[in-house]
């Protein structure tokens, strides 16, 4: 930690804060500046507790770390790219593009089972769609619960495609464990710390969508969560926060996919259907994805979209779905290059 | 509903877009303009389903609602302001400025009881403490759960003061119903739904905490969501948003509760601590915050910031305290004399 | 400045660096910490340059300063509140609440002219009036020019209100000089730095309004130009930032009033109109700006909001104004209490 | 546009209203629902004086245009996409690919020559470098002006490069027009309305960025500002937005590229270095902006940025450039073929 003293802190006031930093088990370097006093606190230590108590002391101009508050998530702890292995033969992180695509909500058997193969004559490895779901308001379709996953278990069954899904409540993990193959924690849920815990014992790996206005450390923060209570399978996405632009749903922050890889070894997914809110910027954002370095993306289609009952403006029809995962191909192709020139197979 | 279409819609995708809105149950009435045709939709339907599908449509510019989603929490459903009895004598809403204080979390039994008498000598009614902490980091103390719940109660029981402390799971609602006299709802789980519904039976008032990035008219929807699940009696507290400012840990959007005193009958509580983080901001903002018209305060403080386990750079300690509601009574006769005047009490 | 290295940072890496700062003149203080290596500089020289060139290298993982990066217009510098002198009599910064109020544009002679005697009935000090209207759009009214000068000047004439009006570019500063005794900087060039170079020559008053997207540090970096080029008498002023709500038309950041009092002996001013957009809102935030001690208001008044050609939704009309001037008195009274408190005059 | 009367409006107030669209040259269409009227006004007018106007009356809801306010700029306009004559052999928005690389800051004949071949073996077109800087601090490096502008001309006369810098007043158009084939709007400056009227008439074209906290809208404004003063030559410029996170300098709104290419025809470039802040996210990020489907890129090179006086941590160094131009290359291709396909020459 350093922390920088007020300007006209006194002898005494510097003398009380080393003394409660020499408390909490640092050792100290004071460094007299001419404007002001700073002090350097070496070691190991319950930092942030240390750090709170400093920066309630008056004469404390700012208090801050040295170290980043995650620790098993961070590239420093884990050199090489984790890779998770979501069913048998879908592996990602590692030099796998996956595709994952569905309907917003099951609505019916029909409609995931159309949706389940157009999404596997795409190319798609895993299908998503929602049976709990987080809707604004009350008196919105709240999805069909355990219903919908019974379905999803009927499209895997049918189709082979793995099965991602929100999970919305602590409550309801291991019901929805029992069925999907990977449990997603939708962005309102992010900081849904029972939520996290309840996930780290449910022995399913995890897609973590960052929350409309979390930074990408509070992300990393809730991924540690999960790790601590148990669980390492763990992917982030990205889709999309708030910003005053109103132009688009939300506002991809696309840079945060490259940043992700430096600063974490787990996986990260791109969310491009709530990153824009409209079918048509899909595609694009989708190379863009690709290009940049992501480890697979999960995506809205719809057999018809006119129809869908949440999402339809951002859904991929089954023509649109079809040519982007044509055109996609080439830059998908650029991309296992790049992976495997990176990251060498170790023998 | 508005539904405005593309420039260059032709007349067989706009009788299309009619007859789907006729479905839906609507009257149309269409504007033919020079550049583009408008549509309007009367009548009651399922507004949000048909927004959803007819913004799926390429050849819709945009659809938009004319009447907020919202209903029993507005001010057009109900003209007078609501009042929250949370204990025999405190009314919230009415003519009493309500103030609840304490520390962020319980921590002992000493620091609760202290700051119980602390709160009381000051003029609280209600004292604050979390015993279920949400804390950004899984290394952080994560409060003292039911225990911290049992020493919260053993203070009421000696001061008379009211008990406000936060939920964070519906699988701990009932547990928190059994110590609590008000259920409050943290920033980030304002839109936590499985949460929302429950507390809508848990048969206790609910202060419930604006998101970090949620509109005004999203708290107004997670309010809804508590009424239609059978709770009326909701206060909304407005704690500071997330904005590109980094000053203060968040932005106070003091003028949602002049707002929000015109949008709904709810009461409107402001937090100033996490509004600042930091306490020399708090005595202003307390001023500022009676002065526009809130219901009530809900604030930190602390026998001792700086050896407080959570939030010491926010909490005033007990001089700050004292000072701070010995200079807020004028405001506060001020606020009386305009309350009374503007609700003459029915006789 | 604190320079913290990369983890994995060699000694070589570490010793470029030191050798790095001891060439910008600073002393070194190196602290070898368990995780990485942390560098104190100490001393005067050209920070920000050194900052960057520090930022710059691989190795590095953060280099901060300590100090602000502004010097004339921090508290530090100088610790008693500045006051700026308007116009004979009229004081903003020490015990006198100045309310600056007129239309968003000056449209015509009998436009002005009713406002000014309105506001001059309600208490203002200084008429408000745009002659130069930055507008969104080419095709928009972009203002009277120096005929609208000519009228302010006339109104000032005849009401004996001194006159606060924008200036958009340098070229124009010489001009507008000549007519105000204020000089507006709009939000929309708070970082034109052309236009504040040429401000700091103008021999006026400056009131310098926040920028939509402008920290509060940057906000006082700006008003340190037009010091550092020769012009000490600037007021600063709040006019709401934008984020992510749309429910008003800014974020009325109030807290910086607040702390900028404490960050600096400048005034600081609100204008509720801009903050808002909406005239219901205005006379509450004004109780709030008065009660968390902002120096002065400006606000927009029009004889008939309905006809204005700018602004008309957040400009109060006469009865909501003389209303609001009434009701602010006892707000007022006690501000001025407390100014008289705090700040004993000097004998 | 329509006109959303609040519920309770009176009949007076709606024909009161219905009279003054009337009386701005519209046609009317009520529409009386059974919650509030809802007003459409059909024809063409002085629309956003109109919609003031009708805003500041009590009895409205709100009142929204149905066209955009920018005509000449908009797809509607004009079909197909718009081709920028750079210098003769440099046309941006068609099927050329262009790289504008250089430094921040012109800071010495060595340097930007050096800068200027680097820059053109890595095969870019055209060399960017700051003679006039805006600086957040008045005490940093304000740029070398004219000698700057002589320097960038040698170099050009040297290296065959075109030659982009920025204007930072009105009043220094001329100048920077008799060096400049660019002439650049910083993001600070997208508003300086003054500055965006002269550019009219510069007879150059004009790289337009982005502002910190610009909406897509306004961006299009602006440009619409130097096309209705005379210059059509216009290039738009994401450069990232100003948002919550401060992980990177600013949030790459990449988005805004695709969008922008349904809603305008003029070119449309990506500064990733601005966008990231950080040189090792410049390259995937170059990549994604390829992808997308940008007309251009904007970079910040140096020869040796830890020397750099300004943008040292953004900038590349001279492998780190030629490393990403010749990676960039499959993506180039890529981009070249959807082009040739999407826009067939002429014949």
């Amino acid at each position: 930690m350093i922390i920088s003293m007020k300007r006209h802190a006194s002898r005494e006031e510097i003398d009380g804060v080393i003394q409660r930093i020499t408390e909490f088990g640092y050792k100290i370097h004071a460094i007299e500046g001419e404007e002001r006093v700073v002090i350097g606190a070496i070691g190991v230590g319950d930092t942030s507790h240390c750090l709170e108590a400093l920066s309630a002391l008056d004469c404390v101009e700012k208090a801050v770390p040295i170290s980043a508050p995650y620790k098993f998530v961070s590239r420093e702890f884990k050199t090489n790219d984790s890779v998770v292995t979501v069913a048998p033969g879908i592996e990602i992180g590692h030099d796998q593009f996956v595709v994952m695509a569905g309907p917003c909500s099951v609505e019916s058997e029909t409609q995931i089972m159309e949706s389940a193969h157009l999404a596997r004559q795409g190319g798609a490895l895993v299908l998503r769609g929602g049976a709990f779901k987080p809707r604004t308001s009350p008196y919105d379709f709240q999805g069909l619960a355990e219903e919908g996953l019974k379905l999803l278990a009927k499209a895997r069954a049918e189709t082979g495609l793995a099965i991602v899904t929100e999970v919305m409540s602590d409550a309801e993990v291991p019901l929805v464990a029992e069925y999907a193959d990977i449990m997603q924690v939708g962005a309102r849920n992010m900081q849904n710390f029972a939520l996290l815990k309840a996930l780290g014992k449910c022995g399913r790996p995890v897609l973590l969508k960052r929350g409309l206005s979390s930074t990408i450390k509070e992300l990393l923060m809730s991924a540690e969560y999960i790790v601590a209570h148990g669980n390492k399978d763990i992917m982030l996405c990205e889709r999309g926060i708030r910003t005053f632009e109103t132009a688009t749903r939300n506002t991809c922050d696309i840079v945060s996919i490259a940043l992700l890889r430096e600063m974490t070894h787990l996986p990260v997914v791109l969310d491009p259907s709530h990153a824009t809110g409209k079918r048509s910027l899909v595609p694009p954002l989708s190379r863009a994805a690709v290009a940049i370095g992501a480890d697979a993306l999960i995506l809205e289609i719809h057999p018809n979209p006119a129809k869908a009952m949440s999402d339809g403006a951002q859904s991929l029809d089954p023509r649109q779905w079809l040519t982007m995962m044509e055109e996609l191909q080439p830059y998908i192709a650029l991309w296992k290059q790049a992976r495997l020139a990176a990251q060498p197979v170790a023998v």
